[in-house]
């Protein structure tokens, strides 16, 4: 079966889909992108959606979560905007979000409940809706397949770059395309900045099956770089399914499976780009951690230490320090036995069975300089294993962060 | 009943104790102070002790624990190092700890299990104890009351300056008096540094009371900086009461509870001094969470805002940034209703039910700029409250901890 193939193109690359993105002045900087509209032509397309576990979830996803349920997974529209996240803007930012979404489906002759609103930005500052209002004629008249690749700078806030790929395949003798952009920064693990994501697709998938294999793709990619609980108020991922490919993803077929790992790959590629851009980073270390008794444990230890700033600033100093690794591992919760644990880096033994492992300080600093890098973490305790994407911790986070915006 | 009164000393000030430091080369840099011996003169005195949880402890505190055990709670000395941490060094490590406190007790005249081990430092290289051993009879003829106050400063690491305190009152008509020294710095929480407490006191105490008390001071001090579970591996509050100004301190009697407050009161100044020194830090903010449905939602509020590194940068930036507070108090997994929650800083609301609270910019930017702050919570949910010490995240910290050491 051939596998999926990375092409040009945009969030209308798959069929049935056009998008465009306009400047509204959302955001202070004059003429900066910061509102997209992204429609779907097909009548009844499939959708799904992952949101923010956080307590504090802003207007926007508790409207997206409320749609999703009352058109039992059918959306045509997407409405997104960057600069103000419409969080902590109480029972008056719920209006906003529902006075869009209600605009948006008159203005497109669907249901308001087919249409999702999206927001990031500043916290706890109210959303004028009257900036997004005034767009949409604008936006309805230049939405095209040529204007949708402006939608990843759109969403763009602290991002360096816009975030986007493409994917291509076929299945059941079907050209299926599959498409993806997503905006993230921030320092993304514990405390990111909000995570978006929205991907469009021509297969034909009930909204339950696409609901099922996002949350499969989610798990593998987006939550790979963030904490489950440990969300911003504002993360959505996203997907619109328009069918207009002609082939129908049926569970428990293999063209399911294919297609599982297309949207796996397209989550995967995205949140690897929101590591690699997140906030002053220079580096991204994948950490795998094997050998602990349950996956709980696993898990632990992973994100203990792809959140410590100890190991985060060593990995930016380029320092073998494996102690720190050690030291976070021990204070994850997990009731780890350090005198059983290795460390590795790109293949490299750092520690052995919890102490030097004599390696050459030189050698070492020679692989942590590298830009990419894989940390294995063996417990010896037992069978299971957990991973985790990282990046470094530097000068750069502080002033982005520290800064009066 | 007279309070206690700050007064110039050392961990030798307080009757029964002699200390000494010097320079044995266990630091890289040359003629640095980094061994002090403390020794309690008096035969029997009680000794308590509170060690990290972490579970990669190191060498020297399971050897503290054993020997607090073995010995009932007695003890005559500490022999501290700083520059290696003797942790994730094996069997080895252990070998180290065992030898310098048992030459310890042979010059002294001891029994071994009277003598504690405490090291701070780099973590995962070998401890050469030949450096310790070969400085003992130095350290042996110039323990004194005068050279007693060189202890805190061989003690740093990374601290910024020594840490000390001594407090006098008077129990049952007898001068009573309790001094400490610390060593801190790291960012404090959640990843600190090792912390590091002796403390010296006159009055006479049983074991199993000074060990119930000390337990209680450290909880509303040093645990008050640093999560309990998520500590480095050498983490050590450790107290030696020789009994030498006749006060004994019986539980339940006024003199205990005057005891008690001077305890915490040490602790309370150290952990105060080791925010203060947090590395880079420039600010120290009390979180006082009010309002919680339990303690327990109450302490991981706090917490999950305390250790928040966008929380952390806008303190470091003055930036009245209460969405980053709120979002943080969303994730920190208690149940908190973000409709209903209040964020005053020193006193002054820029949250109210959840929404920004109409507060004027330039007002704000100026409590934030202060070098003190307390940042209020309300959960409004129920009657549990919390508190704890945070500082700012600079870019120093980033220097200081990615530096190649």
């Amino acid at each position: 079966m051939p596998s999926w193939n990375a092409v040009e193109g945009s969030l209308a690359t798959p069929k049935g889909f056009r998008a465009a993105a306009i400047a509204a002045g959302i955001k202070k900087k004059p003429c900066a992108l910061d509102l997209s509209l992204i429609v779907c032509d097909v009548p009844g397309a499939s959708a799904a959606g992952v949101f923010t576990t956080n307590r504090a979830a802003a207007a926007p996803v508790l409207l997206c979560r409320q749609n999703l349920k009352k058109s039992r997974g059918r959306a045509r529209a997407i409405i997104a905007n960057s600069g103000n996240a419409n969080a902590c803007t109480g029972r008056a930012g719920v209006l906003v979000a529902e006075q869009a979404a209600k605009a948006v489906a008159q203005m497109l002759g669907v249901q308001p409940h087919e249409v999702f609103v999206s927001s990031t930005g500043v916290i706890g500052t109210p959303l004028n809706v009257d900036l997004i209002l005034k767009q949409l004629p604008v936006l309805k008249e230049i939405l095209s397949v040529e204007a949708a690749p402006e939608v990843p700078r759109a969403m763009m806030t602290t991002d360096s770059f816009p975030k986007s790929v493409v994917l291509q395949s076929k299945i059941a003798g079907k050209t299926v395309l599959l498409a993806g952009v997503a905006k993230g920064a921030g320092m993304i693990h514990p405390n990111m900045a909000t995570m978006l994501s929205y991907i469009t697709t021509d297969a034909a998938v009930a909204p339950a099956t696409l609901q099922k294999m996002l949350r499969e793709a989610v798990d593998a990619s987006f939550n790979r770089i963030t904490v489950d609980g440990d969300t911003s108020t504002n993360d959505s991922v996203i997907v619109l399914a328009s069918g207009a490919s002609g082939a129908a993803i049926r569970p428990g077929t293999p063209g399911a499976k294919k297609f599982q790992q297309g949207l796996t790959d397209v989550c995967q590629a995205l949140a690897k780009m929101i590591v690699k851009d997140g906030e002053g980073a220079t580096k991204i270390a994948r950490l795998d951690v094997r050998g602990a008794r349950n996956a709980s444990d696993a898990e632990r230890v992973a994100r203990a230490v792809a959140n410590s700033p100890l190991v985060k600033t060593a990995l930016a100093g380029g320092d073998p320090n494996w102690g720190r690794i050690v030291c976070a591992a021990g204070y994850s919760g997990a009731p780890i036995d350090a005198s059983k644990v290795d460390v590795r880096v790109n293949g490299l033994y750092l520690c052995r069975r919890g102490v030097h492992a004599g390696f050459d300080e030189e050698v070492a600093k020679k692989e942590l300089d590298k830009n990419e890098l894989v940390i294995r973490i063996d417990l010896h305790q037992g069978k299971s294993d957990a991973w985790i994407w990282t990046c470094d911790f530097t000068h750069d986070y502080i002033r982005i962060n520290a800064s009066r915006s």
